[in-house]
């Protein structure tokens, strides 16, 4: 489940205006009956369902607090991992899961070795979603990750466009991830990790045009599994709660 | 393969005095005959033997330069890890050195499950040395991190005197992983993992007394392998070299 960051504290009815409602409407694509979970600005969380929206405001109204919601980080982490060999997507669902990420997107790109048929996406990711709600209950969270439907790497690149992307490229050179990172003024993080075969150049050129970021997290070439949870760790530890006490 | 960092370049016949001496020979209880791998001021990387030791000076002789040795953290991290269950400590041994450890340490703490004879002992050390040499060669780098002989905790506690120690404590709730880390300044790093069932306090105690710091990772509870993974990413990542370009 998306999670929204207002600028202001909950109440019953929350009336969103100006960018955040554009973001809302035109990047998010909401419609009346979706629900939502919100952060305020004193990190407080609650559900809340979409009452109407019109061409530049969106109607909300809360339906619960999510108590104990301090195990939630403070910011929004997107784990976009290209499909990989094996099992190994359910470890990294399970430890995306543990280290804080919002939801898992199975992406297909070039290098993928696993095929799945329409019947088969979905029943993985009814499988890998079975694995993420274990995991929830396993680590004390209060929100459940989401993990989404299988989407080819075109159409990851044109979604997430309100948040701060970053495509881990092993042939990167220039851009370092903590550069990068450091650098960036978000509360919201996507993270896309190849598979085995990395990715093809063009592939990357795509994610950049997108407005991705391609950044190098350093010299040891790093399994897909254990790039995956490098970078969701090193997204938490520098903005969000991993090492912390809050 | 313990690391020794000098403050001068190298050259074929190195003399160590002062402090750096008295490490070696009280610390690190170097003898003769012994080879190192040495970083030199610039990062060159080498293994040099020792020759002769006095009371307060070690002699080495430079063996053979290291190349492409930019593989290598410019930190030595060391995860000693509580034995966990099932197969997972072959999981952790594999991550570790794609993620730049220079050692692996099996610990054999109060709430660990498995209990391992002397002979088990050797077949597992040996086993998961076989795993470390295999990634090795997969990740790309230069040198051989080693996995220890399984040691208890009370052993553990009175060794890596040198190194900035911390034990990672899911009821500590006073002091962050990052405060610590950032305020730590060394080149020698151990991070001590828990087995499933955490630590006893008096364990904790025990460490804290030797010189450890009891640290916290953070509100959500961890499983044992992912812990030791994150923990290894942050080290690497405030002290080292994940995320970076060098």
């Amino acid at each position: 489940m998306r999670r929204l960051f207002i600028d202001e504290c909950l109440s019953e009815d929350i009336t969103i205006k100006g960018d955040d409602a554009k973001h809302l409407l035109y990047a998010m694509r909401v419609r009346p009956e979706q629900v939502f979970t919100i952060v305020d600005k004193e990190s407080k969380v609650a559900q809340a369902k979409v009452i109407s929206c019109t061409s530049d405001t969106v109607q909300l109204k809360l339906l619960q607090y999510i108590e104990d919601a301090d195990t939630e980080a403070p910011i929004e982490v997107v784990v976009a991992q290209c499909l990989p060999k094996g099992d190994k997507m359910e470890f990294i669902v399970q430890k995306a899961v543990e280290l804080g990420a919002a939801s898992v997107v199975p992406v297909v790109s070039r290098h993928c070795v696993v095929k799945y048929d329409e019947k088969k996406k979905l029943a993985r990711q009814q499988k890998w979603q079975k694995i993420a709600d274990e995991a929830v209950k396993q680590c004390g969270r209060t929100i459940k990750p989401t993990v989404e439907a299988i989407v080819s790497l075109e159409q990851l690149a044109q979604d997430y466009t309100d948040y701060a992307r970053f495509i881990c490229y092993e042939a990167e050179d220039e851009q370092s991830f903590k550069e990068m990172l450091q650098s960036a003024d978000s509360k919201k993080y996507l993270i896309l990790i190849g598979p085995e075969g990395g990715f093809a150049p063009e592939e990357v050129q795509l994610c950049k045009d997108a407005g991705f970021k391609s950044i190098s997290m350093g010299k040891r070439i790093l399994r897909a599994e254990t790039a995956s949870i490098a970078a969701l760790t090193i997204v938490m530890y520098e903005k969000g709660d991993l090492g912390g006490i809050y």
